[in-house]
């Protein structure tokens, strides 16, 4: 299956590797395979790297639990490096960050535009555990599933009379309350985008 | 501003530098820079290389005209690796691939969960261009802003439905449907999820 030709590993025999979470698409880490590491991966689907610093390959989450269950590997165009797509149990940082990249020394700490979405759902979450004082979020769990999907309902309407208006300005707008109640509902019932984004994906074949 | 001496630079003198996409969080390639490739980065703002195989620094975009503006920079947690964000123009790739990564050759060629809403639109934009014959998606087109409506309002009331009859499922499954309906909408006014995004980053503030 594997066609280890297409791997050009450099002259201490190892090739560098990005990683990345399935779910949230965030980079996790930077690090080093070797071959017999590739074949480990391959064999039990975790990840195994090199460590350049102890000379060996390791389990990812040998010491720690937190294993990387692959689910996809690329090679780049020149064959020197590797893109791993995984499923980090816990975090992958042994600082306890959930990745490595976490020093921001240039620009916003901003990673993404589309991972709002699950940090939308984190904060959801956390106010359901947590009532804070003035929160519109507690608000809603605190009134129940009907206030929720009374907000449903009115936020879509909302959305048709925005684009009646033709206003895209409010079609944004209005679509942005829309997932954010959304997001509370799926909150409600313990669920999360990645389900919808599955459901979708499933439908789409 | 900066503290180069957060970065640990190889015996080259070099740092390989992950590069991700702003809005689709795509990794799009792995390059590497030395401290005058950070340096020109910084000042004017596009992503600066340093090529081993030419043995000099390069802009990205100096001849294909697809730059790289860069977002954020992070540095890891053993300062041995960087993470790039940046906004891309056109395609990262020589090959016109749009990240160098598009080699599968473990696991299901899908690198995330999250782009589905992405490829969603490219496909519904397609569609709105060419018709195709027994299209819903063409269908919906053709009828024109009123349906598209009709079935925003009836998706949404159909989420409702699904979670007074407290079933998971049937809430996954009618989230999903509101969820491809309003990317039709959003398509309709030449718009896209990234601008949803935005309006609730910025309302999150």
């Amino acid at each position: 299956m594997l066609d280890l030709s297409l791997i050009k590993f450099d002259q201490n025999g190892l090739i560098p590797v990005v990683v990345q979470d399935i779910r949230t698409n965030e980079v996790l880490m930077l690090a080093y395979m070797n071959q017999e590491s590739i074949k480990l991966t391959l064999e039990t689907g975790y990840m195994h790297y090199f460590s350049r610093s102890r000379n060996k390959i390791w389990k990812k989450g040998e010491t720690s639990g937190n294993f990387q269950k692959v689910r996809s590997l690329y090679v780049d165009c020149d064959g020197d490096a590797i893109l791993a797509i995984v499923e980090q149990t816990g975090v992958a940082c042994h600082t306890g960050n959930k990745s490595c990249f976490f020093t921001n020394f240039f620009g916003q700490d901003k990673k993404s535009e589309v991972d709002i979405l699950f940090r939308l759902i984190e904060t959801i979450n956390d106010r359901k555990r947590n009532k804070i004082e003035g929160s519109y979020t507690c608000y809603l769990f605190e009134k129940g599933l009907d206030k929720i999907l009374k907000k449903v309902g009115e936020e879509a309407t909302e959305v048709v009379i925005g684009a009646k208006n033709e206003s895209k300005q409010e079609i944004i707008y209005e679509i942005s309350d829309l997932v954010y109640h959304l997001s509370v509902l799926l909150s409600y019932f313990d669920l999360d985008w990645t389900e919808i984004f599955k459901s979708l994906e499933e439908r789409r074949k």
